[in-house]
């Protein structure tokens, strides 16, 4: 996973230092999150955090530096919202939270109005073919968050709640891709209809191996 | 539906220039496809073409307007390839049609070694913040698939092999709606496996609504 701490080359910061650092991070996520990374130039980053241009090369020696942060931080932004444990849902282990989990989805893209997409699927999809060093943090994020979903599935097999011939791993990851498809229609067409319908049918396609009770 | 018929500030063209016309907008979706919109510049692109920047001009105002003819002409592609009507399969109107468009689909994204997405996909993710108009014209080409999809998915229904509460527009939507995610994260990844689990997903779950022969 990317983390902060990962990344060898930062010096080690004051509590200030790494206060100014963060704010840039941040305005580096939002201003990537509007207008895509391509979109977004160093001084419009120094801008939106107002700082200085010396501040920002003091704290990443680059725009992939800084892409690098932004990856790490929309990681973690979004597997805290959408990971398996976490305080909206406690865990991501029945057919509730998982219903209640889309619904968050929906009602989330509602609130941003459609746009955006998902924060690292998006940053993927533009750094893919052009930053393999990117492609692969976003991939390792991705992985980091399947691995929270799966989690919760196979606690539901392990409890018998999923019959055996259930895979979690499978079914994990197709929950999040249909995610990541959902997320990507809901922003091209300007409503959830697509996010709604994909996750719906695959949250019954678990839900087929739930057992009765 | 974005055609390069429905585009009126076009000139009538002679043949001659039709074929300069294509040769710009090919080399545009290639080069679009491999780097990006934001990273191909109107200069890539008449080198690519082997056009002089006058050609360029002539036929295309700006940037914005060779976007268009590429994302027409990748509908088109994507479509042909992966709509519901097209030589490989006939119509996609059985689960074995179904099936073998799944495996087209991860086989084609192998031959590609995994790169690029969905050539409508992507250019929908990078436009949809940033260019209102392009981003229409890609919700409309989404359209234009997802109706020949649901389609082969209605045929299916009125011969009576799918129950009556099978509901084509849900699911053709949702088949392609995981189709994306699952191009997006074999981008991302570097591999099918998204792909393949969560189609697999998708199409179990139409099969459920096969009724029994």
């Amino acid at each position: 996973m990317p983390t902060e701490k990962a990344d060898t080359s930062a010096p080690r910061l004051t509590r200030k230092g790494q206060a100014t650092r963060d704010r840039i991070t941040s305005a580096a996520a939002a201003l990537m999150f509007e207008r895509g990374v391509a979109g977004t130039s160093l001084e419009d980053v120094q801008a939106a955090a107002e700082v200085s241009p010396s501040q920002i090369y003091h704290y990443f020696k680059d725009k992939r530096s800084l892409v690098k942060a932004v990856i790490s931080v929309q990681t973690a932004q979004v597997v805290g919202a959408f990971g398996a444990v976490q305080p909206r849902f406690g865990r991501l282990d029945s057919m509730e939270a998982l219903r209640a989990w889309r619904d968050f989805a929906v009602t989330l893209e509602r609130s941003l109005d459609y746009a955006g997409g998902c924060p690292i699927g998006t940053l993927g999809s533009q750094l893919a073919e052009t930053d393999p060093e990117a492609r692969k943090d976003v991939a390792a994020g991705f992985a980091l968050w399947e691995k929270s979903v799966v989690d919760g599935l196979q606690a539901m097999r392990d409890r018998g709640e999923l019959r055996s011939d259930a895979d979690p791993k499978r079914l994990g990851l197709a929950l999040l891709t249909a995610l990541q498809g959902g997320l990507l229609l809901t922003q091209i067409r300007r409503d959830t209809w697509a996010l709604e319908v994909t996750l719906d049918a695959m949250l019954d396609h678990v839900e087929s191996f739930v057992v009765p009770v």
